[in-house]
């Protein structure tokens, strides 16, 4: 039983040897989304659905559309509560005590179980951000931000003061890690290659920064790649305002440390992640790392509070780490876990009698090196953890990331969409329709 | 100033001599949508994209994204509101007077006006039909659709009587005209295409029925034309339920006149077209229709409470007809109207000492024909207004319904989105992703 359907989750449902195992997975989300193109599909670089693959395309699966609300791992079940709308009372004949809440709930029980639930996105507790802060983890996510940048332009058009139009027209990303940096630089691209010629008038209001409270942005890449993503910031117009610290968030403001105060139209969030609610649940019946991942010894097996192997319980990805080896929390580890994990439990399948000692070592990870997009056809790449001079950086780099990410995505149909939607959006440019509700009756009842 | 970007609106401000008139575009969408092909969206043979054409696009038109309230037509003057979200409070500090609400509204002039403004769907007072039914003339109204049949099909995999899966999985459409007729078509194809293919055990618990008042459907089309959809409709396992009037809407309920209740999964609503806000606020303005159309004479201008010509005032489209000669609402009328209306007052520009009737004659809707999509490759295509033997059902209508569709699509851009998702859906099926909101917090806030 697979927990989510992520990086980890995903693949592994995908791969699993269906003849030795019965896969059942529960993710509240139907779909995968290939996360390192989201940025993308925020300003409409790219379309949404080029980027997702759907979990009901594996028949052999048994799939749950459901949140994991609570894990008993004496009994080996997992209560789970549907992400669906509950059905119309009409349908429920059979026991009128039973609530509309109820039909929504199930049990359901394993014999392997597989935590690859990922985390959510952190805003340490600044208040204000969850409120007014975007996002960038989920389609959902993407795609309100694309229409929220399109309606600060739009609102700015209409407004009657410069002042106005500058707030509306400041996009703030809090968070320079690789998810800020290649949003900007997407955002970036949008501004100047079509608002520029939709709104040649506004642009001399726009503004665009990073904010990080750390010194430089991208700090796990090579320093002279951080340095060149700076210098190319800075020659493009993105501001990089580092060392800086956001103490509030209001709707429209943000509110510095030093006590400046920045309007903003727009503000996405990506300053790093936490434990979603089904780890949290987890707590005192695991053993859990200090920034509150899942902690499993060299074979991915979940811990207990004393540090014991829980019997048939794994975990992977965002949400979990190994004790004494911190692992970075990115699509590489999953993937490469997944894998693992993979070859690990068909290998036991084969050989039941044996240990998962006895069959496989422990899991290494290997670290291929990271990317980022950087705007304009630009790219940094950082792969100085296999070979110390394999950096590189600007147009070159950037067809070395288009042709990776190319080839990593899962479906020939998303290999055939995606570099048609390139062309298309080098062409023609990004579409700016924005679908909201149009019916005046509806809104004015709301 | 042109009110409206539908398909009056959107070619008349597309089209008119710019050096003849400064446009004033004001719509609360910012794109035109292909209508025609609204139905394939709605269950992902297409995107939604596929079918907009941006306003912003033109950049010799003023454009604001907004509703017209109320107009003054001896001030020659619109009263608008910015279909956009308010500007935060931070943004004001101008007048501490002024309300947000206030920030929103704005006052035009004009000194011509052209009403393009459209219709809302008829509802005909049935008690819960807005509540529970989804329309089909905007993409949010298509997307939502696709959320739902896709959510009916998780939920009743996930249901615990036979009674329940039945009732889910009932798909109603309340109206046979050519939009009912072709969102059934979609939704047949998708559900034998796709989803027998992903649900397989849910198949026989599927029904789907069109409900029409009369005793046929596409009843505007020729009686063998409609006959043909109906048999073609029997075949393929689409029931047609002519002479049914349904009397109220619950959740997930429909109560017939005759008393039969029929519980339904998804119910779409497509029987008719009533006035919108801005034309009902014109009640004793203008003159009126029976069914609630704006009045014009032969040369589309509008015609005040005494049948007198409101000067420069025009109405095109859904929301209007010509006194003694009710045009039908369709995107073919709205099309040549804005053609007409175009040519007229390009040519008054050139003439501005002759009168409107001294430079054209009265527009006359010359009747091209009429076509709908009728499931697996079918189609039929009505032309017997125009050749008393010119109709044909079946493949070869098919492809002149394709053909047509996409010859008349806006963009370069469109003209090759449109064949390769028909492509791609051929080849690879149609995406089943569907983007929610997956944040359990922010759910359990809600």
């Amino acid at each position: 039983m697979i927990l989510g359907s992520g990086w980890g989750g995903f693949k592994l449902l995908r791969d699993m040897d269906k003849k030795s195992y019965d896969v059942v997975a529960v993710s509240p989300r139907n779909h995968f989304v290939f996360t390192p193109l989201l940025a993308s599909t925020s300003v409409g670089t790219l379309e949404f659905r080029c980027i997702t693959e759907p979990v009901r395309g594996y028949r052999d699966v048994e799939y749950h559309q459901a949140w994991s609300d609570a894990i008993d791992f004496e009994k080996s079940k997992v209560d789970c509560t549907l992400n669906l709308p509950k059905v119309p009372r009409t349908y429920i004949h059979k026991s009128p005590t039973e609530t509309l809440e109820d039909t929504n709930k199930f049990t359901l029980d394993y014999d392997h179980l597989i935590l690859a639930v990922g985390s959510y996105s952190n805003t340490f507790n600044i208040p204000g951000v969850k409120e007014h802060a975007y996002f960038l983890k989920e389609v959902a996510d993407a795609r309100k931000i694309r229409a929220r940048v399109l309606e600060c332009f739009e609102r700015a058009e209409m407004s009657r003061s410069d002042e106005e139009r500058n707030g509306l027209l400041h996009f703030a990303v809090v968070g320079g890690g690789p998810t800020g940096v290649e949003f900007s630089s997407e955002l970036h691209d949008f501004i100047r290659e079509d608002c520029s010629r939709l709104f040649p008038d506004l642009m001399n209001h726009v503004t665009l920064a990073v904010y990080d409270v750390a010194p430089t942005i991208l700090a796990s890449f090579d320093k002279s790649l951080a340095q060149y993503c700076m210098n190319k910031f800075k020659r493009s117009g993105i501001e990089v305002r580092t060392g800086t610290v956001v103490e509030k968030v209001e709707d429209g403001k943000l509110i510095l440390k030093d006590g400046k105060e920045v309007p903003f139209g727009c503000l996405v969030w990506s300053t790093g992640l936490t434990e979603n609610p089904l780890t949290a649940s987890l707590e005192g019946k695991v053993l859990k790392s200090k920034n509150k991942r899942i902690l499993t010894d060299g074979y991915l097996r979940v811990l207990d509070p004393n540090g014991k192997v829980i019997p048939n319980v794994y975990a992977l990805g965002d949400c979990a780490t190994i004790k004494d080896h911190e692992l970075p929390q990115t699509a590489q580890v999953a993937n490469q876990q997944a894998n693992y994990l993979r070859k690990s439990l068909n290998k036991l399948a084969k050989n039941p009698e044996k240990s998962l000692e006895e069959v496989v070592q422990p899991f290494s990870f290997k670290n291929r090196g990271s990317m980022a997009y950087i705007g304009n056809w630009e790219a940094v790449v950082d792969m100085t953890k296999v070979n110390d001079n394999a950096k590189e950086s600007g147009r070159l780099a950037w067809v070395f990331w288009r042709s990776s990410y190319l080839t990593m995505s899962v479906s020939m149909r998303n290999k055939m969409l995606i570099p048609m939607y390139w062309f298309m959006t080098w062409v023609f440019g990004r579409d700016v329709s924005s679908f909201q509700e149009y019916d005046r009756f509806k809104k004015l009842d709301a």
